[in-house]
Order: C-alpha cells, then structure tokens, then sequence
C-alpha cells in the first residue's frame, strides 16, 4: 500500500529508461505472471532470471497477495507505472542462494520480501525517526537493483523490470539482502505473505505512526484490507471505542470481526459524517468530541479530510494511509490544525522491515492479531487476473497466490 | 496570536447579541481604548469598569502590546469580531482586587493575562496533551465573562465586549483567576507584557510543539514579531541551522540578531523556493534534504504549503502559527505526508499558561530569552492608534503602550 510515486522525487537521471538487462551468473527460468503494458491482464509465462550479484539473494516465493498498488499500477493510473515488469510485492519464501558478502540470510531461511528495505546505514535509517530506508530508492524506482540492471528478462533476452523491488508475481525472485525480513520457519506462507504489506500497513500505523495507547478512541475510514488491519491494530493497542466508517453495510460484520465496537455508513446518517462522528465520540463532561486518531484507509482526498476533521479539537491526530490519485490534493482550513489537530500519513505503517516484520509474524503465530479470516480467496499463478477481477468486484478482503 | 475564531464552533446560543451588562459591586472608572466599530481607529475614553465578580480579578494594566491578532479584529476581516469592545490581549500588571473564592492571587501580585486559560480542571487541561483549555470557552468567544455579563460599560451603561477574555487596552480589567499567570516582581511590565502572547507563541512554538532537538535543522518563514521570536527559540533549543524567509531585506539583520543562520529572500533566487530550502538543508551524506522543522509565521496558505514541503522527508515537522485569512485553505498532495511530513499547528505556542508563562519570564530575567530589541516603539494610552499605523508601515516589531 506504499505508493509506488515514492520515487516522484527521483534525481532526473533515475527516470530515463532502463538499461539492457547485464546478464549475471547463474541463469535460470522460472514461471511469473508479466505486466506487458498498462490497462491489460497480466501474462503467465516463463523468463530468464539471472542469479544473485554481490549484496544479492534469490528467493523462492511460496506465496504472494495480490494487493491495490498492484492494481493501481497495473491499471496505468500510477503516472510511474513502468512496463513490461512482473508485478507483486506481498509475498513470502524461502532462500534458495545467496550472492557474494550475504551475511545475515542463508539458503533455507524463510524470508518476507520488503518493498521499504531497512539498510540500518542510509541518513534515514540512522535519523531512527523513519522506516524511509533511501538507500536503492533511485534504482527501485526505476524497477531496477541496486546496480542499475535488471535480473529478469525474456527467453528472447528482452529486460523486464522489478517492482517496489520485490516481484513477487514470480515464482522465483531476486532481491537486494537489506530488502528481507527473516521470519521464524514454522509460519505457513500463504498467510504471513499478508504481512508483507497490507498487515504491517494497517497494525504498524496504529502503533508505529499514530502510537495509539490504551483507552483511545479511534475512527477509520474503509474498511478493505488495509482498514481491517488497522481496526485490528486498535484492538492490540487497547483502544476503547473504535468506529468503522465504510459505504458499503456489508464491512460492518467483517469489521466487528476484528474489533470494531461502532459501525458508521455515511448514506445512513442525516447530515454531515464530521459532525456525526465528532458527537459519537465525545466523552463524559467533553463539550466537544473527536476521535484521538482517525485513519484514512481510502484513498479519497474528500475522506482524508473528513478524517482530519473528525479528530479531536487539541491532540486529535489523523493518519493518511490510502494512495490517493494522481495530482489530487488534501486541503482543510489552517484553523483545524492551528487547534491542535495534527495531519501525518504512513508508509508500510511506519515499520522497520528487518526489525519489525519479524515480530509482527510472531504476533501472528500467537494469536495476537490475526490474518486467516482476510484471505478471502487462494489462487494459481495461471488464476491470478482473477483476483484482480474480484478485488474490482469488492468480492475480497485479500487473494493469495500460492506457488 | 491566537485566532479569534476559536470560537468558530461555539453552541449556537453563543452568538446571540450579549445581553446587557450586569454591574457587579464595587463600580469604578478607568480609561481605556474603545474598538467601537470595526475599520475605525480606537477611541480613547472613560468607561466604567464593575468589581470581580466570584473566581475573577481585578487587574490594573501597566502595559500592554499591539499585536496583529488585535489588527485582525480591528479591521473588520476577522468574521468572529465583536463590537463595541476593549481589544488588547497582550499586557501585564498587578492585582488591585480578587473576587469571591479567589486563591491563588492575592492584591499586589504580578500578572500576566491568559488569552488561552488554564483552569486544570477540564477535559482538555487532564488530557495532558493540549494547552487549549475549554473551561470557558463560549463565553470568551462572546466577549463576556464566564457567567455571560460584561464588567465594562460606558459611563451612559451601555454594555462594552471583553476581548480574548483579556481587554488589555484599559487600564484596568477583570479576568477570571484561571487566565491569569503569575509573575515575578522584579520584571519590567513594558517588556514581559510581550510574553502574553508573542513571545510565547514563536518561543513555545519551537519548544511545546515541534519540540525541537539540539543539533536541528529549522527553516522560519515571517520575520516578524512571531518569527523572530521563533527563531530565538530555535536558538535556546540549541538548532544547528536557522534558516530565514522572508521577503524584505531589511529582516536579515533583525533574523541575525535573535539566532538566525542563513536568510533567504524569496525574490532574489533562481527558480522554486521549496527546492532551493530544501537543497540548503541538506545534510552530509544527504541525498534529500528538507528541514526538520519548518514554521509558518505568515498567515499565508501558500507559504503554509511551501513551510510543509520544505520539510524533511521521513521525519520533518511542519508547525502553522499565523492565522488566515477567513475561509483560506492549506492544501498539498497527501503524497507529502505518506512520506513522513507532520503537518501541526500551535495556538499560544502550545503553553499553558499559568504554569509556562512564569518559566518564560524567569527565562528572559536570566537572559536565556531577549525581548527589549523587539520593543521597537513606546506609546501613551492616547497614541494607541499610531502602534496600528506603525504596524501597516512595517516600521515596528512590537509597539507597547504604557499606562
């Protein structure tokens, strides 16, 4: 759920097209479903895949969600969608080798791809006040590795681009070592690939983001994959009053699932959902109300608002999680912030992927939060247009690939 | 500082035309400056000034500052203003009467009054995360006192409006005890009256809000009486690099006096002043840049956006402070705050004020804060107006009037 406009900010040079693919070592052919072009479904076909270079390794992935970034990019609303690649970003596997100076991974490791790498060297990774890890963010952007190539192509030769640096719509992939989280082996793939993005999203704003504490109260705004994980990040934090706000009655039994305690439809309300929701959430002897922290899980600019608004008068914080379209814009009065409202959004939900991913994978496995009820649908490689058509059809929570 | 539509969500029957005013005991005369109408100049007369009433008291004003929040009003633009009333929010003086239960100030204490007050009690005072007591909210934004009358009255007993619930163009006034701090007595009155409200919010601003690191980055757009106060709070919090914006020249030398590093004047550089802030901020090793702390002290919502974008990806602050124009809207893409930018604003620099006003003044006693060069004009009671004539000259950074 990160934007792949993450890389809006790349140096001019970062944007041009890819170099010819520099073949290394080690080729090998492996099965992946191919974005030719935007606006098209994706093609299931074998490709090259070169071995691991230096700092390299190549995992097997076992299984992959199918998630909205992927569809956003691949419907060609992303303006840095880039094309042919092999999509996918929210997988789960094992190591199958490793390239020269792999320290911390080995053959056999179980892995989580990340699409926001953790270095521990860059600036931002030393600030310890951002999971915004810069160091391969120009190459990534560009669907390339660190060294400015690619390590797919077709068995004609052509290059074909990484994505977010993962690739995980292939049943074989290459990745830089400080884009991997090792997870404990006992975890089932088809569950803790989840984790690779829309879980961590959705716990991680709630507690590495908003740090949400117990006895809050909380509003979030859609309920999909990513909004269901944040309710659920709310239950693990402790949050006493956490309202569901979603278009669509169908989201208020699959949000209570989780833990949501209130259920708002915005057509079923009279008058406006900021007033609405300011009033359901004041407190005894409070003349005011307002959420302590809302979530735009949308993407709409009009909710971000909304979001915003409905946050408490003095400490209310509101978190953007959604991506939102190209070129539209958030706007509010200053007033709103200028009265201790504060406006922060969140990037793969503010996690540290090395360091936080593995933990998150052990909450799972102990029944801390939980992900099994979300994968709605399981899928073939040679089946997954279909979970594309049932995310357009608001028919999945999540779809996982299974290899 | 403080915007008068605070009290823009005020209970419906809070608007409604004050009644008239209920004259307490212990009835007197004082002079005072009159905004009889708004768009004309102040006019200075007799009024009649009742006793405290229960929980309030009497303070004689021995100076008081002209701030733009007080032009704001004046003017007519602000959509909250009410008349007749005594506006001034920015003074300091001495207890010449308590009222009924009052304990903790006594005839004789040092004050100074509170536009934001700190009652301890409210909801917003035990949350522990706002400064922006509620207690007595409604009927400040009226222009009354907290039992809904005015202890002002002209000498034919027509009723004359509080202003901020402070009134400090009168030589005495009647506050509640909540909004007021007390101060030490051996500080000049003609210059801690400055720390009632501009002081405070540049000062606070950089402390309470961001709370800014030693070692910082901090880009400060508006060298005026807000910003360069700003800016001495940047250098009390030990920020490496203080960047001023502004658009006169002239304010180079007033940013450098007070901790200022570098000035940029927007009109002398080639091409987007976010990109050339944001190169400036660039740190060692630094592929980005942008500032950890960026502050608007303008009012203005496109510099509002471009204090945002200045500020660093993955971490940076951006902290709203100057009031805008009625119905004015700030506006970004989200984008800009999924990657790490916090949008935040303050109101009376986020303190409270009966227990950080008095610390501030121990500050400026001990020389860690500078106030006198800022007084740049002293005025008589009579020359009221001539401070606003300064004001839209750009001639003063802060006018004092002393009784």
């Amino acid at each position: 759920m990160i934007s792949p406009a993450l890389s809006a900010t790349l140096p001019a040079n970062a944007r041009q097209p890819p170099a010819r693919a520099h073949h290394g070592g080690h080729p090998m052919r492996t099965r992946a479903a191919v974005a030719v072009q935007a606006g098209k479904p994706l093609e299931i076909m074998d490709v090259n895949l070169d071995g691991p270079k230096a700092g390299e390794v190549m995992v097997e992935i076992k299984a992959t969600g199918i998630c909205h970034t992927d569809e956003f990019t691949l419907s060609g609303a992303d303006p840095e969608g880039l094309f042919p690649a092999i999509l996918g970003h929210e997988g789960a596997g094992v190591v199958v080798e490793v390239g020269e100076g792999v320290t911390s991974l080995k053959k056999g490791d179980h892995v989580i791809p990340l699409y926001t790498p953790e270095c521990r060297q860059c600036p931002s990774c030393l600030s310890q006040k951002t999971n915004l890890c810069t160091s391969i963010r120009a190459t990534q952007g560009q669907g390339l590795m660190p060294d400015g190539s690619s390590r797919f192509s077709t068995l004609d030769g052509d290059p074909i681009l990484h994505y977010m640096g993962c690739s995980t719509f292939a049943n074989h992939t290459v990745l830089p070592e400080i884009a991997l989280a090792k997870v404990r082996e006992d975890a089932p793939f088809d569950k803790i690939c989840y984790i690779g993005c829309g879980v961590t999203t959705g716990v991680g704003a709630v507690i590495n983001t908003a740090q949400v504490e117990v006895g809050s109260t909380a509003v979030v705004f859609g309920l999909g994959g990513i909004g269901l994980n944040v309710i659920q990040g709310l239950r693990l934090a402790g949050a006493d009053m956490i309202i569901g706000v979603d278009l669509n009655d169908d989201k208020k039994e699959w949000g209570e699932r989780f833990g949501m305690t209130h259920f708002v439809n915005p057509k079923e309300i009279d008058g406006d959902i900021v007033a609405h929701l300011v009033n359901m959430t004041k407190r005894r002897g409070d003349l005011i109300g307002g959420a302590d922290y809302t979530f735009d899980c949308t993407g709409n600019v009009t909710v971000m608002r909304q979001a915003l608004e409905s946050a408490h008068r003095g400490w209310g914080v509101s978190v953007v999680i959604g991506v939102a379209p190209a070129g539209a814009e958030i706007a509010t009065r200053p007033f709103q912030l200028v009265t201790g409202r504060t406006w922060k959004g969140t990037a793969f939900g503010g996690a540290r992927g090395r360091t936080d991913v593995p933990k998150i994978v052990d909450w799972y496995m102990e029944g801390k939060i939980e992900i099994d009820p979300m994968i709605t649908h399981k899928l073939k490689l040679d089946e997954i247009n279909k979970g594309f058509d049932l995310m357009h059809a608001g028919e999945s929570i999540r779809s996982v690939v299974e290899f």
